[in-house]
């Protein structure tokens, strides 16, 4: 079942790999058929060398249980299907340990919007959420990290696909999209993006950009009368 | 038209990619024919790989009309005409957004002239512009950048072939050279300094070059004395 | 004799090089047969390039003498005995001078569990170990290196197969496992850990991450209900 | 003439760009000869891609005149020279611009030995030089360069072979052997040391390391009871 889409959500893991932001098992990326209600999602600590399209996952957004698949799907697949839930526009979602991403989240700041490179693919600063307590930890921990982060997008306004991107506090980022590979890309990007933010931060703590910046280059590619690449 | 521009154009973009200073679509290199008044530029969000000559945009230098290509021009476009119409000594133009220029430019700083590295290819520090203003930015965007480069630029006093680069404040580098290939190999250079000059100010941030360090590499590289390479 | 433990250990030394933990002839791997009470490791200040499983020593556990081998065994090899004596749980340890771990050997700063991707493997902080003393640097060096990893585990009372790490002072960090592909396996995360808590530690100097979460991400990995990975 | 010493010196000089601590044109190789008293080096800003022996450069070590080659040496001819002069224990020169060692240059800082990584190669800080005057700029300024090296080495007793590299203020390292392929590793090695001492400093600025350590590492090396490695 869902051939297709499992193709895609493996081909998307293996740019993971190819793009030097997760080691070893590290990372898993996902799809959604949303017609079906299914989600398609990598197996648990499984090594990305071999991955076939035959090794996702299918596992139903609802009930989270397996609806087909010999592995055991992603130990984060509860925090990937909160998020679809709550959040009908995402199709595909990413996470990863990538190093610059995780240094903001451990850190537990807000990745700021200090350049163009940002606001070329985030409205506004990517968050860092708070620190789930110990309660949300000890029980149904990825259901709630699903939770912490849908909740820091609605308390600060945010249309989930003009900020594609989270950092959990102490752990690392998410990354969504309209598909598997775009939450990929906003992945890659977002490690860049975080590389260069704590470089700048090195160089002058106080570095700002003023918001028509953001504005202007946020909407030149994605807004109503966008002009980056091609028709 | 400009069959051999468009192949130096071509392979000065994929010299870029294999350089690492630009991922995915980023960046951007054009090159001119003077005689002509013609410019070759790289196609907006197109992918390094599998680009070829005849992607390549060939744009009017003084309306910014395509005179020939069957994709849109560089979003970037009138940032590039308008060095060209202002410094008539460029023969090629390069945009990045490699990770330690745009540290300084989002830091909002000049990188200083701090050693020989520097003082083989930059005559003096690479200048970060000033802000735009919100006007600017929402009417003209790309042609305004390139005005605030060539304001730096006329300011200080400075002939652009002999400091041939410039951060943009909040967005990136800019580098250019007598033709496209030039301009690829100072943006690869400018990195290249950035980074020493970011890793330097952490272990001092009082580090300074005496100005006739800086005389005597520059000269003996670019001066009329010059001894450094083959005749 | 030990082939099968040789052609292991060989090919655990060969994986330092190609996860880039190590250049030129830095690091070393070895591998305990419990039963046998012999240890393969590999020979002192020879290149990766070509090693082969016959290059390898093997060793007495305890009197360090060379059972067999053609050439000298990793000076080194004094440490690995020693902790392979005071812990039995280890089958493989492994020693490299990794940037960013050797780093924190050198500040003489343990390596604090800030995030997810730490507890993931290590149960607490990564210790750093006291500077050894004048005489246990004249007399004895390797040995007494051992001793001290071994002092700082106990002192603090960790299992090591649950801290499977640690820096020695003005040194560089020693990892282990239950085989020498363990070892080397978090030889690589401790590397990659040590540079996310730098970075970290650059962006916050007073990050800290709550006890309930190492808890959490450890034992869903490692803890009697684990439920990472598959069965 | 010198075929051997040719290949060698041309193998060194490819080894420095296989190694990521040049890249372009920058950095040079030496080696001498010195019964006939002949250099071989680098021809100057010839590409590593496609160099051969034959394209080395044969100079005299008195005069500095070229004996054989169909290129310029290197601009940095008269720095290697002086120094084969002055200690007639080095076989072999290399500078490069790696960005780590040119950073502690740029700072005017001494690479100091925080670590048994450095200890296996330098007993001791690597020397920064002090800045060179205007008059020994702007005159025989390669000559004066290999002087204040010279000058810096002898003003701290220092043994060259037991500490075979320096930075030169504001330009970058120099590093040296018993032929041109050592003096190429120690290249390697310092700016890999350069890079774990950087980063040493950021995490604690104070670190230091007790001499007795320095000594049994550096030692156990090169000492006359020498145990490392095979004999």
């Amino acid at each position: 079942m869902l051939e297709e889409l499992k193709a895609e959500v493996c081909r998307a893991n293996l740019e993971l790999q190819a793009r030097g932001v997760v080691i070893y098992t590290w990372g898993n990326v996902s799809g959604i058929d949303r017609e079906k209600g299914l989600v398609v999602i990598k197996p648990s600590g499984v090594d990305y060398d071999g991955m076939k399209p035959e090794d996702m996952v299918v596992v139903d957004l609802e009930s989270g249980k397996t609806a087909e698949g010999k592995w055991k799907p992603s130990s984060d697949t509860a925090t990937h299907l909160e998020l679809y839930r709550r959040f009908p526009t995402l199709g595909g979602i990413t996470h990863t340990h990538s190093v610059h991403a995780v240094a903001f989240a451990q850190a537990g700041r807000d990745i700021p919007a200090l350049g163009t490179t940002h606001a070329d693919y985030f409205y506004g600063a990517v968050p860092c959420t708070r620190e789930l307590t110990r309660a949300e930890v000890e029980q149904d921990y990825e259901l709630n990290t699903g939770r912490v982060i849908a909740e820091t997008i609605l308390a600060r306004g945010i249309d989930p696909l003009a900020v594609p991107g989270i950092v959990v506090k102490n752990h690392g980022p998410f990354t969504w999209g309209t598909d598997a590979a775009a939450s990929v890309y906003h992945a890659v990007v977002l490690e860049k993006v975080a590389e260069m933010t704590m470089k700048t931060l090195l160089l002058n703590p106080d570095a700002e950009m003023n918001r028509y910046i953001l504005d202007k280059h946020y909407q030149r590619k994605h807004g109503p009368n966008a002009y980056y690449g091609q028709k």
